[in-house]
């Protein structure tokens, strides 16, 4: 299962071309993204750590602990977006669990891929 | 509010003595703890990473995407723990929303320092 498929029917798309700034590093936050289509670089200090795909999530730190962009989100390509505001993200958490358990799924992973860089 | 307040009365609780190693980093996972009382230090190949303390989690990666735990916990004091698995883990997120909301942000307060010690 991926999170577009647990995402509400209404739910808002966002269409933007290749090389776009979605937010910067150290921007105040507020709204994570679900890539719906494309793919999308995540650069932390100018370095790439992860390129986000279709089904993939990018923008959810600083959506769940209210902090400042940790990292700056660039499109590689013409990409859909669905951004997800705090209040849409709580929804869901209760809506659909499974949703959940995928954004910590994610986080996880990129703990363990910060461990093995350090 | 805390994780503590979040799990069930039925809570299972385990006490263990200062200086024992609850985990071990490669070991196959399966529970997150929830530190009811005392403190738990997490070691990252051998140098101390954090020290959990009253209402804080460890564990929860192994738990959350079925790898090898990532790190070694190690009681610092005398402990009282609530050990939680995949089921109970799954309950809770259905039953109190706000619980997976918090591990979340366990995460990314991770993820944060994970970047700032690069």
């Amino acid at each position: 299962m991926s999170i577009i498929d647990l995402l509400p029917s209404e739910t808002p798309i966002k269409a933007i071309p290749p090389g776009e700034v979605v937010f910067t590093q150290g921007d105040p936050g507020g709204l994570m993204f679900v890539v719906i289509d494309g793919e999308v670089d995540v650069l932390l200090d100018g370095k790439l750590i992860e390129t986000v795909r279709s089904g993939g999530v990018f923008g959810e730190m600083a959506l769940i602990d209210s902090g400042p962009r940790s990292a700056t989100a660039i499109s590689r390509t013409r990409c859909l977006l669905s951004p997800v505001d705090e209040l849409r993200f709580r929804e869901l958490i209760v809506r659909e669990p499974e949703f959940a358990f995928l954004v910590m799924r994610v986080l996880a992973r990129r703990l363990r891929r910060m461990d093995v860089a350090r």
